[in-house]
C-alpha cells in the first residue's frame, strides 16, 4: 500500500465508495443524497488543504482521507480531516495508514494540533482507531448525531495536540 | 430595541463594526483581514441560514447575528450562531437581546440544539453571557487559538439542547 496526493483522476475511483458510506448516513455528516458533484467540491479540496488516496501495489484506490485548515484566522493551527475506505478493502490497516500520514502531513506543515468535529459514537471502530492514533474524545454533543438504525446517538468531537 | 431579519442593504451597516471586530482578532476565527466581500458573503446568510439586525428606535443597528445548521445530514439538528455587536453600543443587552431571539428562531425551526465551535475562553463577557443563556462549555481546545496578545489559549465549545 502506498499513499501519495490524490489527482482529479481519483476522484472516479473514490466517488463509488464515498457515495456508498454517505448513502449509508451511519458515519457522515453529509446529506445521505448528496450528489457527485457536491461530493467532489467536499471531497477534492484545494491548498491550504489536501486530499490523499491509498493505493495497492496495483494502483487501486482502497481509501481517501482529506485535511486542511479546521479553523480560519486564530485558530488556523488546528488541523482537521476526513477518512473513507472502501468498505470491499476494510481490516486492512488502510484507516490507520491514512490516519498516520494525515498527522505526519499537518506537522510537516506546522499545524499545532487536530481536530475531528463530529465522530458518531456508534462508529466504534474509528472512535478506537482515533485513540489509538493519540486523540481524545473532548466532547460528546448528547443525540447530536442521528443514526437511521439506532437513532438520536451522541456526536464525539476528538482532538490532539502535537 | 427591535430585531428583525437583515436585508442586503443592512451590510453597510455591518460592515464597519463587523470589520474592527474581526481586525481586532481577539475573539473571531476569521482572518484579520478579511475583505468587504468575503465578509459579506460569511455574514449574510441564505437560507436554510438566516441574517437577523438589532437596532434602535431611529433605526440605527446595533448588532447582528447570523445562525443556521452547524453541521449537514444526520447532525443537522444542529444549529450554530455568531453574533457581533458595535463596540459602540456594548453593555446595553444587545448581545443578549439577538441571543433570546436566536434560540427562539432555532426552536421554532425545529432544530433540537445550538452549538458554538469556538468561543475564546479570554472572551469572558461572551462566555458569561452564553452561560447564562443556557450553554455549557463541552470542551476546551487547548491553546486552540493564538490571542494577539495573549498568546495560545483556549477554544471552548459550547452546547445547549432544547
Amino acid at each position: 500500500m502506498q499513499i501519495r496526493e490524490a489527482t482529479a483522476a481519483d476522484w472516479a475511483a473514490i466517488w463509488p465508495f464515498f457515495h456508498t458510506i454517505v448513502a449509508a448516513g451511519e458515519t457522515y455528516t453529509y446529506p445521505r443524497d448528496m450528489e457527485e458533484a457536491a461530493g467532489r467540491a467536499t471531497w477534492m479540496l484545494e491548498p491550504p488543504g489536501i486530499t490523499f488516496v491509498a493505493v495497492d501495489e496495483g494502483g487501486r484506490v482502497l481509501g481517501s482521507a482529506k485535511t486542511g485548515p479546521n479553523h480560519m484566522g486564530g485558530a488556523s493551527h488546528i488541523a482537521g480531516a476526513s477518512f473513507m475506505v472502501d468498505p470491499r478493502c476494510g481490516a486492512k490497516g488502510v484507516g490507520r495508514a491514512l490516519g498516520e500520514h494525515v498527522l505526519e502531513w499537518a506537522k510537516s506543515e506546522g499545524y499545532r494540533a487536530m481536530q475531528f468535529n463530529a465522530v458518531v459514537e456508534t462508529n466504534t471502530r474509528a472512535v478506537a482507531l482515533w485513540k489509538s492514533l493519540g486523540f481524545e474524545i473532548v466532547a460528546t454533543l448528547t443525540e447530536g448525531f442521528r443514526h437511521p438504525e439506532r437513532g438520536f446517538v451522541g456526536l464525539h468531537i476528538m482532538y490532539q495536540r502535537f
